[in-house]
């Protein structure tokens, strides 16, 4: 006999084919209860957000057994299968043989009552026995199969940038050095100093005017001292880069993926995505169906100044309303153009050229660049792209002021040899698996979060 | 009119069902060549190993225009699709309007000529246009989706392990370290000290015993000072690791994936695949078919040194002829008995558990470990897996031998909480990506690599 595993019963069962045969499972006890005469334990084999019921008769050597196994025990069990209609559960196991697999000790820190986060961050090794924490890895594995599916259907090449990198440019003091052990700890392996990366941005775009389509998809790493929910010092990053396409192609690009990824992570992980719903953030469902169902607005940064100024002006009171033209924008800021005036997901668009990447086009009137940061109700900004300045004599203008024309010659070298008009984004895969599923910390969306001054595991 | 993409055309055409319009084409020009009457551009848009050939007419204002396209140039056409039967290639676009977008300077490297290998690989950020290159990158890029897809259809949960751990003590030196440009450089950003990952096993097991089946798929570090045409500091991994599961369901999930690897590659990447078996080696074709084609064979590491000893006996001559049980095994060793005894893959199981890792499982004999590593024909060793010790008081002394007791208590944890059987094995990627293509240096397999003493880019 077969093992069985819990999804396929459950899948069998929804397509009207779970036959009431002798199964044998393997598993972990999530609670076991009994009343002498019968036992029941709640059985969870790893491969589905369910429980499967196993029942046991309390009054056999069988259940004098089964009756000491604990929460947390790895145990199998062979049994009946029966359908239960009425009952809570569409089907249970009603056990015939079983063994203790993997014991339990008493310190076992997940007994059945609820932990808080904060409490389960200290046990990332068995957080992912918890609903919330396995519903969430769950979905964050699916979620990166939803990205790779959509970029692989559409041709797109899957490219392994560098995690160690000579370029330490954009951050500036925020990257992480690469060392050994020795004298020369800085220069001793490679010879010269050696940086982990902040964005496979740089290195990805000579595969696209290679591959025309392409995409890396990795860690990414910032030395940046904020303790805040929003911030870890390793995170995944989705920077796609596409050849022949101007900032409006990027925008359809963003808005494509991003509703695949929310249809395909909602198909394959329905119990996961209901429980969130339910547990986790009440409205989570209306703000994903909200994006799904809206046609992705643009709005320019300098229309988005003025209805900024104007609302301050009719008495919106946000925490920083000095608004003028030129500015950063806060969150609260962002949250308001996408949540009070464009009521759905908004790109905002040709922002002043000063706040923004020195690889970023230079609009026509010399002041804005072809920049969108896509911005969506009760988050903020989620993805941030470009159209790259393709002309030679501009971008080594910028690179040489900002001092890194001599380090990216490379990266100069691709405006002379065949370049076009090409553009990207990049998406934290972090943060918005964080969006996906109303989890508030990007700390939980880790399987094993580093952030300032904390490093565990 | 919508632009074309060149792969769109040839899936057309072997539909049978491209017809003779106008379309529009970006592209980069691989060659140009005309006789005053009739020029010829081989076109390559990124989207397909193939190119397009493109006709103009060399008596007219436009073939005074493009007769002057140089190789590497960024050009834009729109014509007419024309059959072609009978000539070497099935169709050709006529030219009746095209700009240049993108130029090419003079120092351009790519000019028709061949190039080595060794000269391509001062160019990172240009080989990707280059036949080798081209082909191998994309077969990288669908490789990597091979895996995905394989575990994502059987349920296996993607675990992002972390790339800056704690953890340094499997490589003893080996590992690179993280630091910040501050006064402690060590201690600044963590308050303790941070090590690049040596790979994701040890990270991946707790998840496996919360989902039965899980993988971890990302980029691994390894501080070694060799330079070898297998060496590299930094490459991907790919470790599975399974929840009740022994050596023998290990060694059944490792030929899987390396068949289901060899036929999505084949299926995605024909034309890659037809160019790596004529240019880079002739026999891989017949190398893969092999390996497609066996059921890989089991043989104990007792047995393969017996069966070496006699081979040394019988007059066969290794570089190292000393073999006695206890060795570690050379790739010479390695290679006859895949190659001149099994004649295909085989599995060599239950070495001695001094030259194994230490959470390894020990077998009954007190002598050796569930291990197993695959050895395939013309390459050794690609694989190495286990089954992994679940006996706490058996890890726990091996732990304390070796040191790592205290800083890995939360892995020892997993054999006190409900443990199992579990086995997982460990992939290299790159050098896999080496066997499918026949490439011999894992400096030209990963887009930018990194090696000791050598970081460009």
């Amino acid at each position: 006999m077969q093992d069985s595993l819990v999804k396929d019963l459950y899948a069998q069962y929804e397509e009207g084919r779970l036959s009431e045969t002798e199964i044998a499972l393997e598993g972990w006890v999530r609670t076991n209860r009994d009343n002498g005469k019968i036992g029941f334990i709640e059985l969870n084999d790893g491969t589905s957000f369910k429980n499967i019921q196993i029942v046991y008769d309390g009054d056999s050597v069988l259940g004098e057994k089964m009756r000491h196994y604990k929460t947390g025990a790895a145990i199998s069990v062979k049994g009946n299968l029966k359908l239960t209609p009425g009952a809570p559960q569409p089907f249970e196991l009603k056990a015939v043989e079983s063994e203790l697999i993997g014991d339990v000790d008493a310190d076992y820190p997940l007994q059945k009552k609820r932990h808080s986060f904060e409490f389960l961050r200290e046990i990332a090794h068995l957080r992912p026995r918890t609903n919330t924490f396995n519903a969430l890895y769950r979905v964050r594995s699916v979620l990166a199969y939803a990205i790779h599916s959509f970029f692989f259907e559409k041709g797109f090449v899957y490219v392994h940038t560098p995690e160690i990198t000579t370029n330490d440019a954009e951050g500036a003091g925020q990257s992480f050095e690469v060392v050994t052990r020795a004298k020369d700890p800085y220069k001793d392996f490679y010879g010269t100093t050696a940086s982990l990366t902040v964005s496979g941005q740089l290195h990805v775009e000579p595969f696209a005017l290679a591959y025309r389509n392409v995409y890396t998809f990795g860690p990414t790493f910032r030395a940046e001292k904020s303790n805040t929910p929003r911030h870890a010092s390793e995170f995944w990053m989705i920077e796609p880069e596409m050849a022949f396409c101007d900032l409006k192609g990027d925008m359809e690009v963003i808005e494509a993926l991003i509703k695949h990824c929310i249809r395909f992570v909602r198909a394959h992980c329905k119990d996961e995505m209901a429980f969130f719903n339910q547990f986790v953030d009440k409205g989570l469902d209306e703000k994903l169906d909200r994006v799904l169902n809206s046609d992705f607005k643009v709005m320019t940064y300098t229309e988005g100044i003025e209805i900024l100024k104007k609302a301050v002006a009719d008495g919106h009171k946000f925490d920083n309303p000095n608004i003028y033209w030129g500015m950063d924008l806060q969150s609260e800021h962002e949250r308001y153009l996408t949540e009070a005036v464009a009521k759905g997901p908004v790109f905002l668009i040709d922002y002043p050229k000063e706040i923004k990447a020195f690889y970023m086009k230079e609009n026509p009137d010399g002041k804005t660049v072809a920049a969108c940061d896509l911005l969506v109700p009760l988050e903020g900004e989620i993805v941030g792209g470009s159209q790259r300045e393709d002309i030679y004599g501009k971008l080594k203008e910028k690179m040489e002021k900002a001092g890194n024309a001599e380090g990216l010659a490379w990266y100069l070298d691709l405006r002379r040899y065949g370049g076009c008009s090409h553009s990207g984004f990049g998406l934290g895969f972090d943060r918005f698996l964080a969006y996906l599923t109303g989890m508030a910390n990007i700390r939980d969306t880790e399987p094993y979060p580093r952030t300032y001054g904390n490093l565990k595991y």
